[in-house]
C-alpha cells in the first residue's frame, strides 16, 4: 500500500505572490489565514533575522536516512524550499554543506526539516537558511526509499508539494497553494491596519481603547481595586 | 473564590536601587540573596548581551489568552517589567510588536513570560528585551478574565507585584521589594570580593589555595595518584 | 568500591595533531572515525562560529557540586579542555567567570559540561568557549568529592582523560587519543574529497550522478511519476 | 479560508474487517501496511491489556477548548472511535466521565486524543478506553469553533474521517479505510508466519538461521572473537 | 534574607471537610474553586485508583537533599500529607520505605513531591500513596538546611502549610484552607448536577441539547455538510 | 577504528551472588556501591512489582536497527540479561514477542533497552520483563552492523559485558562484575541495619533521633518558631 514515488511535475504559486508573502512574515500570515498552518514551536532557525518564502518541495524519508534528499534536489526549481519529514522522529544530521551546495546550485532557497542539520556555520556563511528541530552531527545512511513531492506531515503540519512555505525568526507556516493569493491580500490588509494601530499605540493610546475592550471587561466582572 | 482583579496602586523599589541591581547581574544577585528567586532554566532571552532590572507588573491570564496584557499596559509606570504567567502551560505567542509598541510608549522596559512570544525580530529592532519559554507565532484569544498585579507563580518562582526583576543572558531572578536595598548592598560587596579573586586567579593563583580547600579535600579522602 | 582520585599525569595527543583536528570540524571527524564519539545533541555552544580542539581534562562530580572544578584546574596544561559530567543529571550553573578566569590563566581553552553554566556574557567577552546542556544561574555547593582524569560518561559519550575533544557549532565529538593521528589523516582525506564534490555540486552536478545512485534507486523500486 | 464544518455522512470500513484488525494488534498492522500510520510514541493508554479497533470520528478543536467534542458525539455510530487533535499543543483535560457516558451511550468505543484526559479512574471503571498524550484535570472552555469529520493531523499522523484506528498497549495506528481489507489480509498472513517462527524460536532455533542472516553478516565484516 | 525555619503550629481544615473533599476528586474540586490550584501535569501517582485528601505539611529543601524530610516528620499530625518542593529541579529519590515507615507511624497519609521517589514497590505494599515527578533510586545527601511549613511553590502551584491537598489518578490540586468548606459545598453541588447530567447522557441525550449549544454554534457559523 | 565484533566468551559473576543481588533491590545496591551505576531515570519497566538480576549481555546497534539482537541471542547463557544501547537516540520498537521467545528459549531473563519495545502485552504474558526508554511499535531494519559483548554506554551508564544488572520498579543499576560479591555483602549488611531502623521508625522513633541530627541542625542555624 505504500509506494515510493517521485512526483516530477507539481503546481507552484506564482513568484510575485510568493515574494509578497515573504514580506508579511509568519505571524501575520498565520493570522490572515485563520490561524492554521503553523509548524511545531520546536522548529528553530540556525540563523537570525531572516525571512524567506518559497514553494514546498516535500521529502519523506526514513529516520536517519537522507537518500531522498539527493533525489529531491533534481526536482528543484529556482526558489523552492526543501521540506523534509522523517517517517519517525529523528535527530540525525540529515543535511550539511555539500547537499546545501548542490541545492543552492539548483536555486533552492532553504530547508525546513523536522530533524537535525549539520555544518551550520558553513550554511550560515553560504547564506542557506535552515529551520530544524535540532542541530546534530550524527551521520545518516542511504538504505531506505522514501518519496518526493507527496503530501507529508512535517512538525505537526500537513504540507502538500507546491504549498507556499514562509519562515522567519518566529517559526514556519505553510500556506495552501490555492489560497496563496487570497492570503496575501488579507495579510497586506492586516499589515495596513496593524501599522495604523502601531502609530496610535506608539503615541500612547491603549489597546483597551483602540479595541474598545472596557465594556466587555466590565461585563465579565473585572474589578479595579 | 477566584476573583479577577486589577490592583492599581502597588509599591515599587526606588529607581536607584533598581538601577544598581541591573549592574550586578542575575548570578550575583541570586547568590547575594541566599540562592532563592530564580525562574526556571527554560526562560531564555530572545536577544544577547542585555541586562535589565525593573519593577514587576504581574499578569495572570488563561492559556492562549492575552487579554490581560492590554489591561496591564494601562497600569504600567516607566521602568516596569511585564511578568506574565498563564494559569496552565502554554506555548502560544501571547505578545508581539504591537503590544510591545504600546508597552514601550508607557515606559515598560521588557517582558518576562512563561509562554511564547512572536515578532521577535521586530522586538529586537525596537530594543524591547524579552525572556520567554518559547518563540511561537500561534495567536491568542481574548475571552477569559485574569488579574493584574496579584501574586503569581511564574516559571517556578513566586512573584509579587512590585518585586524587582533582574534578567540577563543567564536567566531571570526575582528580588523581594522589601529586600531590594539589602540585596544590592550584599551584591555590591560580593562584586568587590569577586573582583579581588578574579585578579588573583588571573595571576594564576588557584581556587584550591584562595579558598583554602586542600585540608578539607584531604580530610574527606581525596587521593592524588 | 568508589574511590575519589585525581590522576595527575595523563598522556595527551601531540599539539600538531590536535590543531589539525580543530580545522576539520565535528561532522567530518565524526564521519572519519566511523560515526562514533558524538556527545548528545543537547550539548549546545554559548557562542557562535567557534571551533576548538584540545585534550580532555575529565571531571566527575556530584549533581549541583562544583568542588572538583577547582581541583581540576590545578591539573590543567595549556590547551586542555575541561570535560565535566555530574554523576546524576543537573542543570545547576557549575561554572562562571571566576573559574573561567582561573582556568584561562592556566591555558585551558574551554569547557564541555553536561550541566549548566553561568556568566555567559562574561565568558563570551573573555573568549572562553563553552558547550553545555543548559544556561542557568543556580549556584552549586562544595560538599561531595569526585574525581579528576578518570573515565567518564559525558552526555552519552565515554571520555577518557587525554582523549581529544573537538567542538563547534554542530556539537562535540571525542576522539580516542590513540586514534587521533589516524583520524586526522582520514579527516583530511575526506575534506579533499568533499571539496572536490563541492566544486562539482556547485557546478550543478547532482549527488544522484556523483554517487551513482540511480541504478540502486531503480532496483529498490523508486517510481518517477 | 478556514471554515468550520461538520461532515455528517462519512464512509466507514465494514464491521467484520474492523473486528479482524482488532485481533491483529498495532505492531502487526503497522508492519503489514508498510510501516506507516503510527501515531507518536507519547500516546499512551490509561488502561492495560486492551486492544480496540473502530472507525475514526475525527475532531479538530482549539487548544483548551472541548466544544467540538459535544458536536462530534451526535455524529457517532456504534463502534466509532473519537480522534481529537487540538490545533496547537495542549495538555488540558478535554474529556472526562460525562462526555464518556454520552459517547458510550451512542456506541462510541473509545478515545484517541493528542491532549489530556481526566476522570481516568471512572473511565477505566466504565470500560471506556483512552489513549492520550497526558492525564490532567485542567478544565476546558467552549468558545472557539472547530470541525468534525475533516482530515486532521493527530500526534504526527494524518487521519481521515472513517479511517480505521487500532490501539493497544503499544500505541495507536491508523489504517486508510480503502486499504483496510488488504491490510487485514496481509496482517493475518503475517500472523501465520510469525506463529510458525514463534514455534521454531521457542524450540531454540535462532533468528540467525531462520532468517539466514549469517552470510550477510560475514560479508559486511562482523568478526567473532 | 533567607532564613531556614520550622513552623511548629499551623492551622488545619477540620477533618470532616477534608474527608468530604476526598470524595469529590481532583477534577471536580478544580472546577468548583474556579479552575485554580492544579499542580503540574507531570505529577503522577505510583499507584492506581487511589484518592486522598489531607492537610499540607510543606517542606522546602535543596535539590538532592532530603534532610528536611526528617525534620518535617516530627511536625506531622494524623492525616497530614507531606508536600515537598526542591529549591531547584531534581530527580533524586528523596523518599523511600524508611521515611514512609516513619511518616506512616505518625499518621501521615501520603506524599506529594516535585522530585523523585524510590522503593515504590514497598510503598505500594505499605499502602503509602505518592504523587511524584519521577521514580528514581538516586540517593540524597543531608547537607543544606531548608524549611518546614512555609509557603512553597510545588510543581507550579503555590502551597501554604495547612492548605488541603487532594490527589487522585488525575493529579493533584491544592485548596486554600480558608476556602475548604466553601469549595466542598460547591463541589458537592456540582456532583449532584453532574450525576443528573450523567443519567440524561446515559439515556442518550446529547450535550448539545442539555447545554443548549445549538443556537450559539449556529451563530458562530458552524456548518453542517 | 571502529570494528564490529562479537565477543563470544565473557566472564560472569557466579549465580549465587547474582541471586543474592536480586533480593536487595536497586536502591539498596546503588547505596551499597557508593551511589554509582544507575541508569537514567527515564528507564521504566513495562510490568510492575518485578525485580531481576543477571549478567549483562551487551549489544551496540544503530538507531532503528535491531540486527545485532539476533546475533546476541546466540551468545546468551541462562540467566543473562540483554542490555541494548543504540549508537544514537532512538524510540523504535527494537524488540517484540518473537525475539523474546527466542531469547527466553535460551534462558535470557529480560531486556534493558535505551530505546523502544513493542508487543508489551505479550511480553508481560510471557513473563519476560523489560525496562525501556519508551514503548513504540515503529519497526526496525537490519542493515548496519554493531557489536555484541563490548562495553557500551546505556542510558548514561557504562556497562561492560558480564557486569551484573539489577532492575526493579525503581529503575536499573549496574554492578561491576569484579565488585559483585563485595557489593552483595555490603547490601546485605545495609538491609540488616535498615530493617532495624524500620522497626524503630514503625514504633514512632524519629529519624532526627535515630541519626542524631538535632545538634547539627542547630549548629547550622535551623530555627523552630
Amino acid at each position: 500500500m505504500r509506494e515510493n514515488i517521485v512526483v516530477q511535475h507539481i503546481a507552484r504559486a506564482d513568484a510575485e505572490t510568493i515574494a509578497g508573502l515573504a514580506e508579511c512574515g509568519v505571524a501575520t500570515i498565520h493570522e490572515s489565514q485563520g490561524r492554521v498552518g503553523l509548524l511545531a514551536h520546536y522548529m528553530r532557525p540556525i540563523q537570525m533575522d531572516k525571512c524567506i518564502a518559497g514553494s514546498a518541495l516535500t521529502i519523506s524519508g526514513a529516520a536517519g536516512d537522507n537518500w531522498m534528499m539527493h533525489v529531491a534536489v533534481e526536482q528543484a526549481q529556482a526558489g523552492d524550499i526543501l521540506v523534509f519529514a522523517p517517517t519517525s522522529p529523528s535527530n540525525h544530521g540529515f543535511f550539511g554543506d555539500l547537499l546545501a551546495t548542490s541545492a543552492q546550485s539548483r536555486g533552492v532557497q532553504g530547508l525546513i526539516i523536522d530533524g537535525g542539520v549539520r555544518d551550520t556555520r558553513d550554511l550560515r556563511q553560504m547564506d542557506f537558511p535552515v529551520w530544524s528541530k535540532t542541530v546534530f552531527s550524527e551521520g545518516t545512511i542511504k538504505e531506505t526509499l522514501g518519496s518526493v513531492n507527496v503530501s507529508i506531515v512535517c512538525a505537526d503540519a500537513l504540507v502538500h508539494a507546491g504549498d507556499v512555505i514562509v519562515a522567519d525568526d518566529d517559526g514556519v507556516v505553510v500556506v495552501r497553494r490555492e489560497n496563496a493569493i487570497q492570503v496575501l491580500v488579507l495579510a497586506r490588509a492586516r499589515m495596513v491596519i496593524e501599522e495604523e494601530k502601531r502609530v496610535r499605540m506608539a503615541n500612547g493610546e491603549l489597546g483597551l481603547d483602540i479595541y474598545n475592550m472596557r465594556p466587555r471587561l466590565k461585563e465579565k466582572g473585572l474589578k479595579y481595586v
